[in-house]
């Protein structure tokens, strides 16, 4: 039998989860931010990862469709506006767009998915099941890797300016306008949770939801590192890297 | 615009799917079959792909209760038997758990699905997902990789029994059971198939059905083959073999 946890101890072992988790630990990642990746790793890496970005807004709808509450709704909404933008206002697609058209990917290949990792494309999928699914709060609680994402994308942002010459600021703009909208939604998303975790259960379930989200960033990233690091070794019709 | 197939080229390019893609030409099956693998290796590929195996008749529930005809029904009915048995009598998922018992996992351990790997569980999860969202005629098509399995398993039994002294033929009674089922199994979808891929779209959806489950079974193997042969970096809480 579980007890029932403060606010500060659910707060506490959320972020416990996140140390042990998080794919910023990821090898790939590591790889990623230091400088280590080929050319041909980057825009694999953008490619798999355009196509999570590509379903979150589609994730967040999903949410967004569970809640009875009008304000919640309209709190939640504003994720929608930050990834599909507004009249003549690009959004975090469109600026996802723009850096895989920096590492010289054609638009069309990127905006079809193709040659798409499957692995990257189950895991993105049981994401957007996971909240179709299980109770909405968990599935508000999916998405508290974002206590984390502030710090990693600081951490890409320099490692990737320092180390790739076919990387500049305006190509990471995606990041650079992330954090602030994460700050917002992870105060919101996490004052959610510590309201509506109200049994042991409850705030278990909460716990195995950041845990699940956490192996689908990580999953990800363990299909690129056998894909293109090591052994190298793509599954068929993924992307192969041309000549850089 | 693509042309309608004739049954005869349908079954054929149903056929080249499997010569490029199926899991028999992934390295880790080389592995498994040639003698190369360790025992926990051979162990974590037991425990994740009864992941597989426990979700099956859930897969085959899913395509059962979206047939309108009894008779369809009925036949497909028999997959269930298969897996799951009757009476006294031990089906595919049981002969299963005999074989991670004689490879020494407790039975608990591996009915509670502990230490899969996330990928795992995202491929398989998909597969249901796919035949509960996609129409019948996908749904019946992506059971065509049993096209391939009864030569996989001949391969699977000699190999395994040539090479590991921890495995006998008592053990492998699963595989020895599949091949007749798979070839009646194979009979009736590719019927189905057949008579209901009538549209070049549709013959295309069920050429890409086949494909999907392709990369379903060859996405399990490369997370394998990541966590636990090279670089052998398995995700936080993954199984990790004892001593042998």
């Amino acid at each position: 039998m579980t007890d029932i946890l403060s606010a500060d101890e659910l707060h506490q072992r959320l972020l416990e989860v996140g140390a042990r988790r998080y794919h910023d630990k990821h090898p790939f990642h590591v790889r990623l931010h230091g400088g280590g990746c080929t050319k041909g790793e980057v825009q694999a890496w953008a490619l798999n990862r355009f196509y999570y970005q590509s379903r979150i807004p589609e994730k967040d709808a999903t949410i967004i469709s569970r809640m009875h509450d009008p304000e919640l709704r309209r709190s939640w909404r504003q994720r929608l506006v930050d990834h599909d933008g507004g009249p003549g206002e690009a959004g975090g697609i469109e600026r996802w767009l723009h850096l895989t058209k920096a590492l010289g990917l054609p638009r069309e290949l990127v905006e079809a998915h193709r040659g798409v990792l499957p692995a990257t494309r189950f895991a993105v999928d049981a994401y957007v099941h996971f909240v179709r699914e299980r109770s909405l709060l968990e599935a508000i609680a999916s998405s508290l890797t974002e206590l984390f994402s502030p710090r990693i994308i600081q951490d890409r942002i320099e490692g990737m300016l320092a180390h790739y010459d076919f990387v500049d600021a305006d190509s990471l703009a995606y990041f650079t306008a992330r954090p602030p909208q994460a700050r917002r939604d992870v105060e919101m998303a996490l004052g959610y949770v510590t309201a509506h975790a109200r049994t042991p259960n409850e705030q278990q379930a909460v716990i195995a939801a950041l845990e699940f989200k956490c192996d689908v960033l990580w999953s990800m990233l363990d299909a690129l590192y056998h894909a293109y690091v090591e052994p190298a070794h793509p599954p068929p019709g993924a992307f192969v890297a041309g000549p850089s």
